[in-house]
């Protein structure tokens, strides 16, 4: 089997527009793409509202006619950079390529000999970002036009938004 | 058995008046109470100065004279909150119901459909907050007047105040 | 979206036929399947000898022509059997049944009050265990015929005979 | 306060009548008993059926009217012997003297200069062991006479036999 | 054997001048000293940018010519104030005394008993710490002459300089 | 620095004359030894009886007249194999081949494509073996004539073998 496979990894709190139009650039230059979802373990906080199982729909359902093969992994942190490359490539696929615009992701890939390309980042000027969109969110503005159909029908389903205002909610102590 | 049982969790760092006027509030609906302690691993930082079994005992001599029956139970954390309502059931008590003014405590149960109230806190007015007491103890201001007498009694035979100072001191690097 | 989703779980050490059947007498009665890859942090050991990566490529490519919808997730081991079920939760797509002959996923699940049905097992009677793949590939038996054909490529692809082979010898102290 | 407190500490999978009789004899040596819940975190295993919190109930409902103060604290194992005594004391109020006749228990107080005393044992002799009750509970035999009034209550409001069946049934692979 | 030894702690991100001085000033006084590697399980960040083996490195060559022995012990954290220093303990040869003036460094030992000293910091007034050796490396300023020569030839083999400098860049989401 | 080094793990428990001959015969063929000490945060467990500190003092001692520059690193456990090279990289100085009888440690490497060569093993027919030293400690038989003389001065110093037969008494629950 002579194809190209990638990686990319992201958090996708939630899985934006950003994402897509990142992963629809890669999937030109590649037979299959496999999306590491970080910080699996992480959920129901203001960074990181969604569950991994809920991005994982997302992911799924907003690629969902997508003609490239891609697999949606959850990883969860070790908390030891220097074996992260190890522990990612023990849960996926094998793969040629990482495609990433993290300092630290391009540095712990390139110090093991691994190719990093990066993906061109223009969304971010329209607030593709996570963080916009969880701003978004807590103040009422509209998110939706940032993410994909899908992902906000899937927000929608588990009152994402419900929960992102209430666990954003300050307490002393 | 036919009875109430309530859940209460809190850092306690310390245990102080705020504490014991809810609990006194909640022990008026029901017949036990499962106190969860918290953070239990932590124990000789700024926010956190005191260990598990420490803060048993504060609650335990604080609460000697209750008549409600009380359980001090110290819960470690799993930074993982989406299993978090799980391990706080599998280490206490079967519980019918919780009381809790924290944001996220109040998502995670009501989510798996426990039922949650919050107590009143006209207290943190009055200054019966933790932070407040651990930064009168470096300031050395007035704290006792804030915790329960059985309280400053625990804080003195452990040289609290003492180890609030030290492990205050900024260091660098 | 009115659909049925199960949940199945394994560690798949290798996927083999018996696990090829069961998934396709559950895709009978289901719209969506999710497939847990247990254990998922285990590998290079003589009863989990695969990587969760490894696993994932097993199932995808060996179910690349089934009709249903199917996710492949790694579960990492938490060794706390009380919150099992909300980690399993939390790192997949909801799920409205669960099939499992495994005595301790069965009674996990029931407890919360999620609904296990047993998938039948005559499989087991033709050697279809991951238990006795494993003895055949150190004994230089015949394997190959006990998976399916695109799982005899991965473990050719990665040498997992010679891997088998080599982490089954015996060393003492 | 010039008061003698212990410490003891078991698994308590179940709570029974040796580990009652054990307490009684320790009651009349101290004025208050810190008794911990040793493996907190397991539970649903053969040899740990019940979680903690169950085991906090048996042990509070056995020892209502028990005169000597004790505290029930849940112990979480930290899989490193050499800080353990130190994870004890940071989870427990302070106790002057250790009973125990477990020999790994007994050598890790003593390494560390606390005192240590070995109470009677002649219960074994009656079959009050965990092994020999849950044992029975799969057997079908009685077991009720070997554990408290109060503590075969909890286990069948919790249908502790029947999940202690399932999940001893054996599973291949 | 009635020598005395020695213990010091720090992160060593990198092992600088002011290092140097200090473990000069305690070798006065000691037979043998033990330098413990601490966050050993930390690297690529910011504040933690070189791996234990790393600083294990800088140090054995920086004192390569030094007469007092020196152990040097990677140490990872436990994130449990509480029984930190029995993981110390554990990991060491045995020691006499403490070097240190990190504030809680001292508490913790100081609590269980353990005489800590503070040696001199003079050499801070000269730029002699991690983080403002960090904050030249990033900004293309002097670093080496606040490092001792084997520092530096170490860091140079490893691109040390070229590892800060990715990991800084900032990210977003 | 165009010099060879070499790496070689084992657990210690304890060091004995077989780990001394195949550190002398690795010390011919490179001009420096890491010696990982492997399980270093196991202790006092039949299998593992001494801390890592205890283990680092046995290695540095019995080495103190060895020519080559040798480095004795604790490695803690991360349980996961897949990982394990990673981990132990991050914990060491760079090393360019590894000596190693066990067979996972050999695959492990192998896998990433670093040297693996086997020691001769002819020791193990006299009884240097830590399953046979430590059989014979419990068993009041000569085990010094199988360790190096200053790894019984410490094993003596620490009261080791009554810690090895207080920990082999069996305990039932």
């Amino acid at each position: 089997m002579n194809m190209r496979r990638a990686f990319y990894i992201g958090r996708f709190q939630p899985f934006h527009l950003g994402h897509y139009s990142i992963i629809n650039s890669i999937a030109r230059d590649v037979d299959e793409l496999v999306i590491g979802i970080g910080s699996a373990q992480k959920s129901h906080e203001p960074r990181n509202p969604f569950t991994a199982g809920e991005r994982v729909m997302m992911i799924r359902h907003a690629l969902e006619d997508a003609d490239t093969t891609h697999y949606a992994i959850p990883i969860e942190d070790l908390q030891r950079n220097a074996v992260w490359v190890s522990h990612i490539i023990s849960m996926t696929p094998p793969f040629d390529i990482v495609y990433s615009n993290n300092p630290l992701v391009i540095q712990l890939f390139r110090e093991v000999g691994i190719e990093v390309r990066q993906p061109p980042m223009y969304h971010r000027n329209n607030g593709y970002s996570g963080r916009e969109i969880r701003r978004r969110m807590i103040a009422n503005e509209d998110w939706k036009s940032l993410v994909p159909p899908a992902v906000a029908d899937v927000i929608e389903e588990i009152d994402g938004v419900g929960r992102m205002k209430q666990i954003s909610k300050t307490d002393i102590d």
